[in-house]
This record gives structure tokens, sequence and C-alpha cells, in this order.
């Protein structure tokens, strides 16, 4: 399930509207399949995995996928559903229930009326990679990743503004890579006028995959962008599972003081800048017990000499 | 050497005024003994090291020793480079060439004299273990750690001043026992008077290890501790080989300004902040280029919910 899990970040963002699913099929012990939701959101992982398999290993294969087969057929193709029952595989494990009402535990209904052993999981890895999908079904929004890039001691600048560069090249590459993995980026509108930030994916081979660019401001929408008025407006971004938010102070502390990050990105350069500018504006807190127990880091590593670390915020 | 540069540790800071020093025997592979310099300077970490050995196991054995034997006799003890010659190892491996001027040199000179095979290892480890006496003697002043405890987004309280608790129990421990490794504590005055710190190690059994207090102040000193004016009067804190500086940000910032933070221990909580008091005041920086290359980290785990990192000063 943790492999198939991994295979599913291959569908992100591309496979929107459509959830990023991932498929592998293992037979005795070795994997003979796999496929993952496609560039607008067809084929689906399930139909990849399955096509071309003989009936002989079918009978004896396990197919594992992140995300109950759909169960409605749709004009742009059939419900997985009805692929699976066809193709006869000997076991289904399926790593989250799918909360479209359209779907919703029918998918699962529909294998084991046809005989199919099944198995539902709770699995918290398929849920990470389908975080954006999971958050627009359960919450009407898209996940949102904030990501800060500081000294040691939290600035984002110097006083005067400078932040060229606080990060080195490996760590500017890898926020370039997490771009390519959101469908929109937002920034507020001081740092849209002061910045005029491109907010492109400038990594060879990966330019096409330049997100919308989302500005929060009351003002109207400069050209080329989308206008959000404020952080809860989210939920209107069509087809927009995973937004990136990059700032600055006051747009991060906004969205905050929402509780409507879902994950921060914390790049951290070995400097320190004593009286720069903050990473955050004021966030509303009156007293520090509130602060705690609200994050928890899921990942960190080296980028050159800065380190990034990413949290998850911890909702129960 | 490796080995003999951890043991030395046990000897700090109890060892003032002398070196924190360690020495093992090794024979044939074995350690047989070992030695670290005793509370108040004596004994030496040789002479324990080397007392009851018998001949026929010191003819065969390496003396690892992480400073160069001292070659001067005073009214508290012989010369190690007497004793050594005395006891006659097969080989002496030194960690760090001494230069205190009544030994830098002599002491390995007399052994080579007395027909011992000697070599002078310049051994980063040592070096470490011996930062506090080698600072003294190199620039005339004790070596400082600066200790920041902050929120992911570099806050130390929040904006009215509240600081308990940013860190963990566990993390609290850990700078207890920071302050027992230390000769003297330092916080600015503001802090003094705001906070009235206790600064002293509540840790069992290391209760009498509580450090000397220093103030950072125009002022006279308080009751019980002693007044600097500022950063560069740290040289004349008589017998002080590890100061601890604990803040707030304006002493924290005046003594970086000064380049006088030799190591810098960083302790964070997952939380965030947002308009909070910063760690830091001005530094005087005027571009980010100058911000860089000055540290390194050395050393970071896990503290319960906490992160503690340590970072040094790169000095060429």
């Amino acid at each position: 399930m943790a492999a198939t899990a991994r295979l599913a970040l291959r569908a992100r963002p591309l496979s929107r509207p459509n959830p990023g699913v991932a498929a592998l099929v293992v037979h005795h012990g070795r994997v003979v399949a796999r496929g993952w939701t496609r560039t607008g959101g067809r084929p689906h992982a399930e139909a990849e995995a399955l096509a071309g398999l003989a009936p002989e290993v079918l009978a004896e294969a396990t197919l594992y996928v992140t995300l109950e087969p759909c169960a409605h057929r749709s004009p742009r193709g059939p419900a997985c559903a009805d692929l699976i029952v066809a193709a006869r595989p000997a076991r289904v494990v399926v790593g989250q229930h799918d909360p479209d009402p359209r779907t919703s535990g029918a998918g699962l209904a529909r294998l084991e009326a046809a005989g199919i052993a099944t198995r539902l999981l709770d699995d918290p890895a398929s849920a990470a990679s389908l975080a954006g999908f999971l958050t627009r079904q359960r919450a009407g929004r898209p996940w949102v990743t904030l990501k800060l890039a500081t000294s040691l001691d939290g600035c984002i600048a110097l006083a005067d503004g400078t932040s060229r560069w606080i990060t080195g090249e490996i760590a500017r590459a890898h926020v370039h890579a997490h771009r390519a993995q959101a469908d929109a980026i937002l920034v507020g509108g001081g740092t849209w006028r002061a910045d005029a930030p491109r907010l492109d994916v400038r990594l060879p081979g990966l330019e096409a995959r330049s997100p919308r660019r989302v500005i929060l401001t009351r003002g109207p929408a400069p050209a080329g962008t989308t206008a959000l008025p404020a952080p809860e407006a989210i939920a209107a971004l069509e087809g927009v599972q995973y937004l990136y938010v990059e700032g600055g102070a006051q747009t991060a502390a906004a969205f905050l003081a929402a509780d409507l990050i879902d994950e921060l990105h914390l790049y951290r350069a070995p400097i320190l800048i004593g009286d720069g500018r903050r990473s955050l504006g004021a966030l509303g807190l009156t007293s520090l017990d509130a602060a705690h127990g609200r994050w928890h880091m899921t990942e960190r590593r080296q980028l050159g000499s800065d380190h990034f670390e990413a949290y998850w915020r911890s909702r129960t």
C-alpha cells in the first residue's frame, strides 16, 4: 500500500479535476502492472493497471488502489468498479474510502457483489497522497501549504526588504518543484506589488507546470491573476486541490489565523539577521498553551547548507 | 583519540582554572587506564592514567592525551612531561599543541629527548573538548555559547512577554545540563530586572554546579552577581573558560555584533507565535552576503517535541 501511495504522487497535480490515484497489481509477490491517474483525469489508475493483463494472472493477483474505485459511469469513461468486476482480480485492497457521494461505498459493494475479495484500509499514506481531493470533499476547499524561507532567527528579509538570497540554489529549486505540484500559488497584494514575483516553475522540463496565480487583495485582480478578498474565499477556487501560499507575512498570518494552513514548509538558512522583516504578522494568540499541539513534523532534509522541514497541522 | 576527547568532557568545567584534559592508556589494543583533570585542576589526566600501571605494561603501551603534557613544575604538582618520562610508555599521541608559553612544545621535546616516540595531531575533537582553554590562550577570553529558545518563527515570547513555556521539560533540562558545563551564565540587565531568573542548575545531584552569574549592565551589579559594562569586558572574567549567554534579545545581539559568540544553541518548539518578541535585536547587518558563511551546524537532536541544534561560528 505504501508503494502505491508513493506512486500516486506522480499524478499530482495534473490529474485535476480528478483525484490523483495510483494502482498496483501484485502477482505471487511481484508487481506486474501499475497505473496512476493521467493528465486531465483519464485514464484512471485502475484502467491503466489492469489493461493487458492475462485472465490467468489476474485470477491470482491482488489489486492495490489508493482510493475506492469509482462506481459512477461518466461520458468520459466506464466506472472503475465495473472494469474491475470484468477483469476479476482475486483480491482488491483499498487505501481510502471515497467520500464522493457518487461512490461512497458503492464501488466496494459492487466488487463484493461480484464475489471479489475486498479489504478497505484507512491508510495514512494513501490519505496523504490524496490530501487535496479529500480536503475538497470533506472541507470544501483546497489543501493549503504555507512556504516560509527564513534565517535561523525567523527573518524573511533585511529591514530594507532585501531577501535575495536567504536560502541557496538547491532550496530554491526545491520550492520550484513544489510549485509544480500545486494547482495554484497565492501571494498577498503587498508582496505582488513590492516584489513582482514571477511565481513560475523555473526547472528544466517543468516550465509548463507553472500553476495558476492567485492574489489575496480586496482590489481588482492584476492581469493574469485571480483575486481573492479573504483566505476563506479559497473555497471558490474551482478545480484547485493544492494551493501553495508564498507570503508575505500578513498573508501568511491571515491564513494561519483562519486556521486554513494544512502544511507548513519551512526553509531555514544558517544565518542570523536580527532586526529584519519577520515571517509572520499577528496571529491573534492570547496564550502559549493555545500555540502548542497544533503542528507535528512530517519530513526534514538537508538542502545544501539549508534545512527543509515540513509540519502538518494536527487535526483530530 | 576521539574516545579520549569524549572522556575530556567529564572534566568540564570543574577542572578550572586548568584545561579539562583526558588521557587513555592503550595496551595491545585494549584500554587499560584512563584519567581526566580533576576538580580544581589536580591531579592532571596523565597522572591519573599512569598511576599504578606496571612497567612491563607501560613498555608496550600508548598514551593518548588531548593536550600536550605540561612542561612546567608547579607548587601543586610535578610536570606531566617528567611523570611520563619516568613511566616510560612506548608511545605518546597528543591531540593538541599547548599554546601556554610555559609548555608550547617543551612538553613534547622533553619526551623525545628521553627517547619516547611521540606524535602530535591537530585533532578537531580534542580542540573542541578544549575550546574554553584554547580560546582563553589564543583570544584572551572565554568560549561563549548563546542559547536561544524560540518558536518556529523565531519568537522568544508572546508580545506581552509571556515565555512560560515555549519549549518543553526535556529541552529545559538540556539547558540546565549545559548550565552545569559553564563557568558563568550571563543575562542582560533588562532580562534580570524583568524575569528575575534564577540561572541555577535544577537537576538532581547537580544543584551545586550552578555557575557564577554575570549581568550585562552599565549599572551596579545586583547582589550575588558580577556586572559587565559591555560584551568585550568578558576578557576580564577571571578563571572563566566557558560562558553561557541566555539573552535577552538586546544582549544576544550585542554579543553577536561584537562577534563574540562561538557557539549557538537553538531550541525550537513546533509552535507559531507571529507578532511575539523576537530573539535578537539589531546586528548591524548591511547585506545578506555578510550574513552567510558564518555558522555551521555541529549537532542536532530531538528533545521531546522540540528540536535542538548547535551551530559553531566558522572562523578561519
